[in-house]
């Protein structure tokens, strides 16, 4: 037996043969092209930069359909990386300068230009570096007419190793294939890291040398807590690593039992919790996990990936289908489109920002004159199908009084045009808004006036209050939902809206955080609306908290000075329960 | 006589001589090129545009230097559409294959895109009509050999006339050449109305057709307040508006009586006036217009257009001759190098960022490992500059109080390494922040009592708290200083200071805002910093308004519902008087 030591990167153990991902390569020689020859070999090369873009743009459109925000992020760098002239367009002018063949030209500046990254001090642009030979890889595999495949079928699930994984591999890891992975580059916010959490896969990354050292059947086990690659164990320890894994597998089937509960703390306070969902067919986790509504139905999925606006028709019948999957009783919002920012749509006129995020999207976007017709479309859709639940409707990104009130008048039309044409709705359908603009969580005093409920949208609140991008690496550091700030926010907004008689949710990641759910509790948030995979856990700890005991909890912790502190106090409290 | 109505794009009158603006042109016959004439031409063509490009950069970086954001990001417009393959790639794509003369192709691209742009419903698109004309002039003009020369040297000021003044056009208007302009297209925000209220020249844009009515050597007036231009008027006409034009004159000379008196309301109430300046030399103003002092250095123009950063020596020889041109006495708050956003630095590693707003910038960057040394010079130049004068250190962009700390701890680096060396400076040195995110603004109460001071910088504050990018027009109706979330954040703020006795000042534009001022002033703003053509007329307002008064009408505005509401109530308040 050998251990190899790296990062731990995705908890969980995995048992199983090695698959050693096989190099993808080409052949970078050159070849000196006379004159005649350089123009069609450029076209070749064009030629298969368009395949390869193809193929990106395919994975990342499924990406963004199925909501895999990182990965879709990735692919969308692998495009501009394709679109770059400093790196496609150098290729192409090396060709014509110095007369040679693609694949030469192609490994040439891909070279140059990762050397340039790698001395860079800077962790960010190291990790282009990865981009970039996946990039160059992709194109190479179409010159050398070698195709990209990795078999992803295995007749058991297999740990998977390599010097990385490619970004486009990542792409399509399965659970039921792929057991673990151990690769030797990378740290925990590397993209193979980032996936593997969000699949559940444990991962070791950063085991410099494995990939040249294990072969493909090897026996590995994946320690992910620890950071452990063991490499053809003993009998003992694979049944040491079994009994870890069944007793984790216990643990997770503990929560099994607060599936038919309802969410109760310890002295009796009930509060929601639900589930985002961006599918009709999702709604059915509603059942499988016992959550008590959708809290978040993300329309925007139903418009991507088309040539067109869906019709109303075609609105309703998914709306419809939502309602329906989601047990008629429980409560669904359906979030009005929200597009722009990271997310584009073909057949909307969108002009590229320089800050999308803080640009014409959401909200602003539907209610700019070009657009009324297609918000009044699904105005109408929604409506028609609050008659089959409990349908709430709720706007995205509502930063003034004046958008809201907007907003609303278009439901009014959207209102008198189904009565028009004799449809039936729901009137007394209730109407909320997203708190994630800082402007709105200021003046939530206000528009609690005139909405029925909020739901606090963390994840663009967080980005905005730290003026961070959540989705730039270089400042990670800064998106922090327990920082005070954010705290300080979240309670205004409550304490405004329980000052209305407005029930207030939360439909960002932090609702569903183990560390966060006891403070947002006691900041008195009323509905937490998360992954279907964290509201039994959820429902547990809450079963273990007393309200009072954590409305104290809460206002201690706005007086703290760090994300970090709070976490440590949080965690110290319910450890000393 | 005749008349012409358009919008009143910048205020004033002005009187003189039209010149009408040539169109520029280049001829776009369809050439057919031989088979081997196609690759010279491309070579030709791209090397026109680099030329372009070379003419957009210089344009780009003395407006940068010169601090006009608005034109430099016009040109980085331009830039940008020089680098995009849907429009420079479709121009050789299509000489390539039809086979056709640059000119040809460049003119067909240009008008496809153009009527694309056109066709839009969206007023933000439509305006990148005028960007595409002028690049495409540009490249035109160097492919025909004709160049871009307007004569911008007349023997007496003129009045410009055109279909349109382009861009690189505006950026090189100067008041003593320029005494006013009129062109056919246009409205508000188009860019020449923003150039024109920016350099104060009376402008009136969207005459539609004007420019092919008026001939160069006619006498013309342009009356900016009613947007009214009059070809040849009669000389009782002249007369009246030569009377108009000395009554203005007069208005704004009447402020010259504030120049030597300090700043204090009617009820005695004493705040700061102090000016922003990017280059030691613009400290010439503070005794020019009788400012009280520098409220915002922005060391990073140093930083800017060169190969390598400035020496310590070399900053310090700078911020010195601020302190001494500001008149020693004086206060100089020295802001750290803030760069990152929409500033860019060559010899700095910065990558690009989707949302650079919301990226790695300012402090961020200088706390960086790979930027420590750079950070450490500055901090040792300031710290040499202190012992010259009154100055006080300013990190922009600071987020929670780690970062505060750990810059605290480089300056506590920065003043052993000059003890170490037997340099001399202030240890006294006061150290503030700029408040510009919306979570500074939210735990100012715990910032407070680690700094000296704080800095309200609107700009960014406003952009973070309406998630709104203030380069944006398309979201350009959230940029809202008065909008009551910004004046409640400003509210916390200022009371969060005065709690722990630390004074607050205000560099962002809204600080020397007439609609601005009383509520400022009213919130309990110490000091405003402004452009220096903006301190005088503060002075008068502030002389005018009661502190008492304004402290009851800031607690009011504070509650109404939009910055509209807000400015209509300050208006009618002081117009009550």
């Amino acid at each position: 037996m050998n251990e190899w030591k790296g990062i731990a990167a995705s908890t969980g153990y995995a048992l199983g043969k090695a698959y050693v991902l096989p190099e993808i390569s080409y052949d970078p020689s050159k070849r000196q092209l006379n004159a005649d020859e350089v123009e069609p070999e450029i076209r070749r090369f064009n030629e298969m930069v368009s395949l390869a873009a193809g193929d990106i743009r395919k994975l990342q459109e499924s990406a963004a359909a199925e909501n895999r925000d990182v990965q879709a992020a990735i692919f969308a760098t692998h495009l501009s990386l394709l679109r770059d002239p400093e790196y496609i367009g150098e290729v192409t002018q090396r060709m014509q300068e110095e007369a040679i063949n693609a694949e030469a030209a192609l490994s040439e500046v891909t070279a140059e230009l990762m050397d340039v990254f790698a001395a860079m001090d800077n962790d960010y642009l190291k990790e282009r570096c990865s981009d970039l030979r996946d990039v160059s890889a992709r194109i190479g595999a179409y010159l050398s007419g070698n195709g990209m495949a990795v078999p992803m079928e295995f007749p058991e699930p297999v740990i998977m190793i390599g010097m990385d994984l490619a970004p486009s591999l990542t792409a399509k890891l399965q659970p039921s294939q792929v057991a673990g992975f151990a690769v030797d580059i990378g740290g925990k916010t590397s993209h193979s890291a980032i996936i593997a959490r969000s699949l559940g896969i444990p991962a070791v990354v950063g085991v410099v040398g494995i990939s040249s050292c294990v072969q493909t059947g090897d026996f590995l086990i994946v320690d992910g807590h620890q950071g452990i690659i063991l490499v053809n164990p003993p009998d003992e320890v694979q049944d040491t690593y079994r009994v870890l894994q069944l007793a984790e597998t216990v643990r997770l089937a503990q929560y099994d039992r607060f599936r038919e509960l309802s969410t109760v703390t310890a002295d009796g306070h009930r509060v929601q919790l639900a589930i985002n969902i961006a599918n009709p067919q999702d709604a059915l986790a509603v059942s499988k996990v016992g959550a008590e509504g959708i809290g978040l139905y993300r329309t925007e999925f139903l418009f991507m990936d088309r040539d067109r606006m869906p019709s109303e028709d075609e609105q309703y019948a998914a709306y419809k289908a939502a309602v329906l999957a989601s047990g008629a009783e429980h409560p669904v919002i359906i979030r009005t489109l929200d597009v722009g920012g990271d997310k584009e749509i073909a057949y909307l006129q969108q002009a590229k920002e320089s800050n999308p995020f803080l640009g014409y999207r959401a909200i602003r976007l539907c209610l700019g004159e070009e657009n009324k017709a297609m918000f009044l479309t699904q105005l109408r859709a929604i409506l028609r199908a609050s008659q089959h639940g409990n349908v709430k409707l709720m706007y995205p990104m509502i930063t003034t009084l004046q958008e809201l009130r907007a907003a609303n008048r278009l439901l009014a039309e959207a209102k008198a045009e189904l009565r028009a044409q004799g449809e039936s709705y729901n009137d007394q359908m209730e109407v909320g808004i997203m708190i994630e603009v800082p402007a709105a969580a200021l003046i939530a005093d206000q528009l609690a006036k005139e909405v029925d409920f909020f739901s606090i949208g963390t994840n663009d609140l967080v980005q905005y209050t730290m003026a961070a991008d959540r989705m730039n690496e270089q400042v990670a550091y800064l998106t922090q939902p327990l920082h005070p700030a954010v705290l300080r926010l979240i309670d205004l907004v409550i304490r405004a809206a329980h000052g209305q008689g407005k029930w207030v949710g939360m439909c960002g990641e932090m609702a569903g955080h183990p560390d966060a759910i006891p403070v947002l509790l006691g900041l008195g948030l009323d509905e937490f609306s998360m992954s279907p995979a964290a509201v039994l856990p959820a429902r547990e700890l809450i079963a273990g908290l007393k309200r009072e005991a954590m409305a104290k909890l809460a206002q201690e912790v706005l007086q703290l000075e760090s994300a970090e502190d709070i976490e440590n106090y949080v965690r110290a409290a319910l450890h000393a329960r």
